[in-house]
């Protein structure tokens, strides 16, 4: 039988061990199909801080979670070995120096069968996190939930921010453009080429006005559609939603979407080759009531739910 | 003339005695046509606790309510004796003997012709409630609305929590399957069954899902229909309610239904043979805006707006 | 070249000067085209205090906003000349006091070919400011969004409070009855006149249910159809927001706008002849995260966006 | 037997009527050797508000308070007889007319052979309830806890506010300066006058530097030496305590009192003939916990274990 | 070598396992010297609720701890092994029930040569915790710091509850009255019963009055004179500590204890035969900046350098 | 006539500039004798992270001082001239380019004949204001008041982080070590070492313990003599306060200073030759009532009323 979350039957849901829902935590990928990795890091951020102690704060607030996901009936621990392997020791007094630490420690967990599931952590992970994967993948397709493109050539002159992440992985090939999409952009910028340099890059770009009132599933359809058999990162900035819905992060932006809509993405993904997750931008100093963190440990749920393998109830 | 709520006219909404809406304190409810009771309990609570203080921060948030419903054009006080009688002297010590304690002080109460409008307090409250209902009135039809299905057959051994109320009812025939409607359930379980079981007993269970982007008005008009003239009684919980809306409250899920679809729902329920009401979760150490107190006071109200008997305005 | 704010990569955005978008202070609005001055004032509240830190706060929250719209492409530093010209200094002690101030600071702020965008403070202002307009440019059209009429008679049998400026600025003849949109108003009064006293006047209603589930883009149209060139002013109470959206307000309603249509709103205003906006009821003390300032200033942003004489990218 | 604070025993702590010390409420002051009044007030504040909310959350917090001093042993619902006969209702609007409003609500109490206790509220409501007191006792002796002399000729140009009801006391001579005590006063102010001008008066100024690492009791050994049989008002504001131990307040001084020097003063007035009391300052926006009320309900309770008449055990 | 805490040059402190000091996990405390213990309770609480999240806070709070300390120059882990050995699985929804499985849990953990240092949870858990120790070590000597004495009857009618452990203690002969130290009590009672009777029984009551501006060393001196070489536990209520001190608890009591005298007393106790300790009433629902924990977690620590068998650095 | 803060009878103080005491603005140091400075850093930090924030909302909570020191009778802006030059433009992107910029601005800032008083920003920031006071003052004497010493040899193998500070200090020759004293040092470590190491260089090391129930008057009279005229900097670390007194910070220890004990040791340094000073690690998402920022606002008052020149009232 697989690893299974400790039970709320076992151990009040307030108490017992600290990992991702309660999994066994072990600390290497060794025979695991899905890993839960924390990334504690803060130090990308140009403004709030505080996602360092996101990782710490998904996990206390995942102890609701139960095996079972009563609309899409997915019962991910009957078919998939998952555990908590723990946090990279990134350098928290050197944002470049903890880029290169992501990197070797993702190089070394993917060099087992295993699909990394992060929990961040500023955005600035998904560069060093993508370079491992497009080693062992290849360019990789990328849907991209998040208000902001993260595509900025510089931030006070600085290459690596949280700002930066996707024009850095642009131009080193990790991810394959025509094949990429930004799904909840929105806000202010410096000008009209904050989003469309990416669109002349080949990205889709899908701003949160676009989205408003409706369902995001038609758009999952379109984009598994075109994705096909590709192997895909999903990387979920928890900043896309309305801060109504996450208030707990650094760069809020009114106008997000709705927690059904990303409900409705993570779900939508059902059926891709997903080889990655991450969920970044939980903040928990502006999080007091603990809720944003919640629903970043659902959404991971969620992503795990939509591995390749996922068995599902009747 | 009828009891009516001290006036912001009278005494600044910031002031004034501490009963809901500032209506008359009262020891019994001799002479009531409706009787608002706080069930100040947590101790069924099996996440977060904090329940207990919700009667307190219910009424102390319910200051802003003026008396007349501008959508609606309810006029409550016109026609119906409204007071406030205080809250059950639970022991905070015992489950068992509150849930007794409960019964005992609700046959008490319904030995006159008054609807009771209940704040708790946790979920679990609603079965000693319904034994003392379903005395008075035999099974009755129930419209309950919630984020989970409170039908566990145990949680942690114990067939007294605040999982298991709706199981209890049903098993000692306190409510009418065929016409219980659980409205709002969500997340995570341990399996189909958590859902299904009702179904078989003959439960409609309306899952969120199937409710996002829209009126609940529809839904509400088939239960009116179904239900007919049948005794109902009205359970809602707070954590329904997507935690945008309503963070304050102790085992919260992510995709819940809006204050919108709240709203409807309640007023939906016009119409109805209502013969009690309860809004139930709501946790003060969780809510430090008082705003999810501030809501379910608006729903208690509009609860209240929906009795038989009520006049409405021009 | 027109006044900038000041930019992100020059000075971290935690930092920097404290006035509105970090753009230059002055002491007039000498040379502008747009004004943003604070009123910190809460004395005018009927419940819950605060809004005298608002003008702070939003100035605090405002550091986000960069220059250019990502939606509406519109460039306002482009083509207007704005700064922040501080606070009025209004005599906390004595509201009636604090009207004259009001008046008497922006009679000489309209000296000036400039539009004021003030932000508030209680909703107490709007009609010592709309004084000054009107001396300027006579009645007004007035695009007022709230929960509330703000149309009392008296409140505590005082002329002057939060819940009172529109009645005032109607008998005075300060606004244009046929051209006077209150959008949003719902919750609890005490009895119908609360509405439709204003209805009689020929304002027109729209209550929060009215726009619930729906775009506000198609109201904002028959609007600008019917406001025509007339001078507008737009007062914006930021409790007509759902408190989902903006929690730290004094006299939360539930079931409101969506911050989606408060973006429909103010967009939807370009192309009138805006002369002045404010935006009120702003409670830093309950809105411990910063967002509900936050959204404000954004809202404040889009004002500016839609002035005019605004230029818009390609 | 006279009127007993509701027992733990009898209704748990967190319910039960929403009184002082959940005592028995009654509209007027008939029968009763004390009375506990709210003065739900902060329009006189001149920087953080929210002691509107004073009297409502010390009479919440004060729910833990057992009738018998654990120390003092005094036992003072044995001998006198105890309600709380609500809020005074200011006109939140306009100051001048609160601080009439609340003259004349004391006369009316001060007809009947009563001590009031009240709950502020800002600390301008000493003055117009020393008023009423003058009128019936004639000057009293002043016993005035407080970081701040609170003489200030004007604030804003305006007579009435909280920094100024003492410098009106004393041209009124509602006071005896010979026989006035200001303790705890500190901080930063004009110039050397804003303190030495009470000093000329004749009041006694100590400053909290002088009371650093040491007992208050000898202080108070002389005070009441001084004052002998004279009749005594004492006047607490939370603030005279370090922000340690009372973060909740709207004017913060560090440096202050200890609650241990707080008791000390407040035990240390037995003996004197105490003709009223009040606690200000309490403003629960700023204090979340509810500890700073929590201590206010306290130190209200030890003024009246302080009170003539009180019995004491053995 | 023994089990280290994981230090910060290997794991920043805001990341890394969700033990007590970052120490290794194990499921039984076989082999160890001493064993970290989480009791996950707070249903026997008459007030606040909470606790129940105490154990995991105080852990995610004590990650500052370094091995060494820099006072006593104390060095537990170079001479005990020491672990975490995870929560007791109460049963959250019955006191009595939760009661027996804390005995049995202990039970289980003495069959080792082993010290419990327990976190609370409330004070309830100190009973059946006595009850193991007392079957392995007989009567104990009891140092028992707290605001209150809980050593009622009863509460409520029940003879289990956070107030009456002490009492029962005694009943049951599990401590020895003539060696049994009560320290900090203070605030209200019922009556002089509510200490004197401890006192009749032999214990030696300390009122926090007695301690005020004065070190606590020579009281544990004579403490430790008198216990000699007696087992003894230590049970440490956070509630003794001044609410300044530590605000995040359930039953608040002025003019208590501060964090210098705690330290004095726990360091104090060097040199007793201590065979458990435990912390209790941490609720961190009332303590949102983490310190209460933080507090508890390093007088944890303390409590940790002052077991028998530790070695002591130059 | 010098530059004034602006008074609480010209604008409310809960409005104005946002500059340190509402001091007029300047962007260099040129015609000033101090200048207040703001550094926005955490990345340094090595657990909460948050003082970015610092600067704003010292400044934010400096309102309520007014010019005149009531103990002391200092008269800082009669004799100074004095203003707020903003903030330095740290990179906060890499730790290392800012520690360059620091150094960099204060270079300039120097050239000025000016006293610059420093609102931090983590420790680390000392190191770089340390080389740019060297460079013009030579080695300085050095009162160092912190809960940590501050001299690690690396963190995390790095050698700039707010742990190292005044190791390199010492290194590099900027302090003189027999004239560096350091106040409050507790709590935990790795090893006599941590302390003792800077014995052994010549520091003076004072641990909180030494100075628990003391005045630290006859404290700072010694270290007055010690130094006689020469150069002083003046480093304070809120978090050598007492967590009841300074909770917003980011590297809490139990049984610190006291804000009585701070203001001595500040007070105390009248007399001294201060060359320059810095309060650093207040962390505002750790503040929420913003009572530590207003404590570290005073102690710059404080700071700034001991410098040489100040002229003192009579």
């Amino acid at each position: 039988m697989k690893n299974q979350p400790l039970g709320g039957n076992e151990m009040p849901r307030f108490a017992g061990p600290g990992t991702f829902m309660r999994l066994p935590a072990q600390e290497t990928a060794e025979g695991l199909d899905v890993a839960f990795i924390g990334i504690p890091m803060d130090i990308g951020a140009s403004l709030r801080p505080g996602t360092r102690f996101g990782p710490r704060q998904i996990r206390a607030e995942s102890t609701m979670i139960r095996p079972y996901n009563m609309w899409t009936r997915a019962a991910p621990f009957e078919s998939l070995q998952v555990a908590d392997i723990g946090d990279v020791p990134i350098n928290t007094f050197d944002l470049k120096d903890s880029v290169r630490r992501i990197t070797a420690f993702y190089d070394e967990v993917l060099q087992h069968d295993v699909v990394p599931l992060t929990m961040g952590g500023d955005h600035t992970l998904s560069l060093p996190v993508l370079r491992a994967i497009a080693k062992k993948h290849g360019p990789v397709a990328l849907i991209h939930v998040d208000a902001h493109a993260d595509i900025n050539e510089h931030m006070f002159d600085e290459e690596i921010a949280h700002g930066t992440p996707f024009r850095r992985a642009y131009e080193e090939g990790l991810i394959d453009a025509q094949n990429t999409f930004q799904i909840g952009l929105r806000g202010t910028g410096y000008g009209p080429d904050d989003f469309d340099t990416a669109r002349n890059w080949g990205f889709t770009v899908i701003q949160a006005e676009e989205l408003w009132y409706k369902s995001a599933a038609p758009l999952m359809e379109k984009i598994r559609q075109q994705i096909g058999d590709r192997p895909v990162y999903l990387t979920y900035d928890i900043d896309s939603l309305d801060p109504a819905f996450a208030p707990g992060t650094g760069t809020v932006e009114m106008g997000g979407l709705t927690t059904m809509q990303a409900l409705e993405i993570v779900r939508g993904c059902r059926g891709l080759n997903l080889v990655g997750c991450d969920l970044v931008e939980v903040s928990p100093p502006y999080d007091p009531s603990g809720n944003t963190a919640l629903i970043a440990s659902n959404l991971l749920y969620e992503m795990l739910c939509v591995l390749p393998g996922v068995s599902y109830g009747s």
